[in-house]
């Protein structure tokens, strides 16, 4: 049932969890008690398959999901296996990840690329994945009016941001209150969003998503914050604003390689760094940093092209 | 286009929002600043009919929806006419409501009553649709496992539930943490229960209602409470437990209806005094001292029966 | 993974498909090759568990659901594995079912029962999964109007649905066409029903479903029938009415359960006839001459009583 | 409640449906028995608006809904406005259509024009509309795999096609039967389609339409052909593939304007052809010849630009 993988050409992100466990050794509840293996952003080669795996075969290019059901409980039955409270999950502890040479994983849970979408991209289908499943939970489609709080304080990501589709920016300012801040929100928009994605897990961020949603509409919640939150909660219920929370993603994969292959999505310009996996340290100091968005760390020291 | 009641027979249930009309002139943003007629739960006898009217004639029996939409909005025009800031409400200033004999009110919203659905039953059809509305937005169905915060504090009101259908009770005392309820709920049911309605608007319920919802289930926030509420909403979150308001009810009368003609929902043990509108004030003051559940008032005095 | 059952008190029932390959070997494109165990709809008490079973023991009882995907696919991740074409299926050529003393099936599809639900209780959780599945794919709720098409032609089982809930009966003729009879339908529920459920899969009868369906509307199409069939697919179509096939069931059990343990559903009337499994052949018998509903096989002679 | 529109720049398109009640008289049930003015895809500019109008005001650009609720009934309060039998439609007898220089029309019904919309795009919302409401029904978002039946058979048209974004081509020939036709579209896609929207009506189509939408699916019926269908309705049932129409559209002005407005969506190379009003007949003669897609009928002589 599963498959070997060989990322000879492995490109891994590093992202903000992992920073989380190489510095502190923690994020909330979960904690690394032993050395673990980080990464869980990946994609590479099959080099192997187990004998009743079918639609893989041996030199296949692959995205790895991270989350693999351990349980066949209700949540996975229903179509939910990420609710799945036994689910592995690529470097949450104690599952190690998969920033590594080779790596064995769930045929289940590994998609062969088409040709015309790289390893880079295929890595990358992990953050993509949290981005379509908030979609999903809050029904994004085509014309729909989306408030995304959190894109950045700092002006080059905002720069981005706009670079990559964003009809327009809001920078924030300390003095700012929520309520100020959906009222500008609905100026700029001309209308109230029929949908908030809320990607930072602050609370006055969390207030503004819940003041700036047309009745009717939805607080996707992405962020994670402080375990508690302060929240207008009786503004969302007599306008029934409905609030969902994201808890990573399921089904995804397929959806993001058909985004992904069709090109009408471009994640190629979130990756501004990239390193050998022998330089790792380097990359995750630059993530630290705060440098750029996505670092990619490549196996194949002589292909650091994207 | 609309119909003029008389309410002969008129039972008028007056409600915890009439009494603090009544009494603070008040409910949040809301503020009586003249003369107001109370009265939003309501059924009557048909007296007069506009002439475009083709659903309803003299002498029918009907049950009134307080709330009227003034504008063809988009809210009315994608089915969510109780969400439209222009909307009609009974009682609601600057608003009159139906607490009198007679009364003029938009055909459209007065529903036809069956001969084996009394006028009582037709004035409980408006608490009757927060119940629906509430389980719409839930998605309740036959053999859900819902939970519902608040059915009371008083044991009276405790064992009427039980006697209504309800499988456990739960008396809260003050020292009980959310925490420790919600295992509380579990053990009782034998698994968490995928939807929780609360129904007090308090905190604490809606920590508890959080806490005790199954991952990927709903809370249902029927109760209205303080403008802001401290809530786990990282908890929620990572569990997708969806949070969702309820703000009165649409489309709603015609299922009731349905429900009460087939008897499989009963009603009537709800309404525990009757008084002829002569003595609203001795009614509103029952209602104000928590004696009882549904007081009703009756416009002819000489028939106070059910 | 999995767990043995010996169905001491061993209930099962005869379905018309049982009796299908029984008589003819073979439903549609299902042949029976080589000799095959019938039985799909069992319950039993559990002999023996898997080392890693958690949530069963030796002597608990339960519930057996039939099918048990094979693969873990597209469908089956998105909570639709009844879907998957790779599905173990009892008594679906060439899989074998459970009418048998001594079975083994994935604990998974192992459901407990409580206490207060009776073995022939869990063996008809099959036949009511198919219902509970047909509504929720017609979006039942409490307060729905429902068309059900095809309970029967004969007097004592229409007599019966009457017993069982129905609210009005409509004998067919000959002679009906099939717009004669949606119109007596709407004439008897005084409005349309907003949803029809069809279990004959006779042509005729899908016209009348579709013809007699409310606009926005659903059909659920549970009868199976010929391969192609005429109906009126542009009245459907201009009126919104969906038509939706079912195919068996999927995460129905545990509401199954919920529903019996509540007594809010009784499908105790159901059946008419009860057999040793020593009389397995008259069982049969009894059923291919259509006599009674539901026929149970019981393992236990010494234990015929419900 | 009236907006009085001056469409000076008067963008009329003329339909199949105008042409057919030109040409017969008649489609279907709707009888032309009197004069009566075609038209039903316009926008304008307004003259007069009525005293109780806030969202408009003289000058205003505006795209027209063509269906106006007479009723509020309960598909009009319930969100689907399209279906209320009672509607006002352009140009379905015995409602007058927009095809005229001056045109009153329901002011809700009437969508204001952002500056970066033209008017030859605001009267293609009409059409669009029906697009947005068949991925709305069959739930089209950004990934999905869809499969279109009936682009066309000219080779012109499928070229057009390709160019507005399809990613396939299917030519189809007499011989092909819809199963052969149906593996194609699975070979050419890597996999079934989800989703199939039918927009030929024809019967064989709708048969390729059903086989070749994979287990779970979707088939959406745009296209309205005959009275009677003979489909293969077994498959759609054991294999779930749900069967919605889609009458007209209820609730697009809105997104439509907004996916105009973002430029995500080019309607623009539809139109190829444009005439003043005054050369109304050549305009209709080159519609019912099949030449080009969009015909636009202009007010304003003077304006025969884009
Ligand atoms: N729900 C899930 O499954 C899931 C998955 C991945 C990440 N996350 C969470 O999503 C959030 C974003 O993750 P990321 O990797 O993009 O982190 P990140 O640190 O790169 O991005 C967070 C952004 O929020 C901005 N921000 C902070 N405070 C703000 C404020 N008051 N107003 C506006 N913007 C503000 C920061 O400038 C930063 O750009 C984190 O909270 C993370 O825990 C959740
Ligand atoms: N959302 C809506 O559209 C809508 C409509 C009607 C009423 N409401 C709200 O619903 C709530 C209930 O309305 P009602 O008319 O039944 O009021 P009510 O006062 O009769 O009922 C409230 C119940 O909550 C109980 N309660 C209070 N604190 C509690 C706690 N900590 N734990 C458990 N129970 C507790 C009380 O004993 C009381 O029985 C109110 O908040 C009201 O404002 C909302
Ligand atoms: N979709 C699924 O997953 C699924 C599962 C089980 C059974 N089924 C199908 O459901 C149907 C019913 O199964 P069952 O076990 O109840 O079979 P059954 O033979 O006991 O019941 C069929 C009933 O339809 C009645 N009937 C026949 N023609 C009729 C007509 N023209 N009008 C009205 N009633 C008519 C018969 O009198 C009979 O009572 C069968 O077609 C079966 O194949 C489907
Ligand atoms: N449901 C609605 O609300 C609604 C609204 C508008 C139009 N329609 C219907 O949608 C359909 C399309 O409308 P239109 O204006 O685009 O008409 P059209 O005549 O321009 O397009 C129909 C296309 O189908 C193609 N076609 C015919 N037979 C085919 C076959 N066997 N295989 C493949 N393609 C085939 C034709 O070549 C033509 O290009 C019509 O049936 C119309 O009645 C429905
Ligand atoms: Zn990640
Ligand atoms: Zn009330
Ligand atoms: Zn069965
Ligand atoms: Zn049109």
């Amino acid at each position: 049932m599963v498959c070997m993988c060989c990322k000879k050409q492995y490109p891994v992100n590093n992202m903000i969890s992992d920073v989380h466990y190489w510095q502190n050794g923690r994020i909330g509840d979960f904690v690394v008690k032993q050395p673990m293996i980080l990464g869980h952003e990946a994609s590479g080669r099959v080099v192997k398959v187990g004998s009743s795996v079918k639609h893989l075969k041996e030199g296949d290019r692959v995205a790895i999901e991270p989350g693999v059901p351990r349980d066949i409980d209700e949540f996975f039955k229903s179509g939910h296996y990420n609710l799945s409270p036994s689910i592995f999950f690529c470097a949450t502890p104690p599952d190690d990840g998969n920033l590594c040479r080779y790596y064995k994983h769930n045929a289940n849970f590994c998609y062969k690329l088409p040709d015309n979408v790289t390893y880079e991209e295929g890595a990358l289908i992990e953050p993509l994945s949290v981005g379509i499943h908030a979609c999903r939970r809050a029904g994004v489609s085509l014309g729909s009016m989306v408030f995304i709080c959190g894109a950045d304080l700092s002006s080059d990501r905002l720069a981005m941001a706009k670079e990559l589709g964003a009809d327009f920016l809001l920078p924030v300012r300390k003095e700012d209150t929520p309520q100020e801040l959906s009222k500008k929100v609905e100026e700029m928009l001309g209308c109230m969003p029929q949908i908030t994605i809320e990607c930072t897990g602050v609370q006055s961020s969390i207030q503004t998503a819940i003041y700036g949603t047309r009745s009717g509409g939805v607080v996707v919640l992405v962020g994670l914050g402080a375990e508690m939150a302060t929240v207008p909660l009786l503004n969302a219920a007599v306008r029934e604003v409905d609030i969902r929370g994201v808890f990573r993603y399921c089904n995804t994969w397929p959806m993001a390689i058909a985004m992904l292959a069709s090109k009408k999505v471009n994640v190629k310009p979130l990756v501004t760094h990239r390193f050998p996996l022998e330089q790792a340290l380097e990359a995750f100091e630059t993530t630290r940093q705060g440098l750029g968005v996505k670092v990619m760390l490549k196996c194949d020291k002589s292909d650091q092209k994207p």
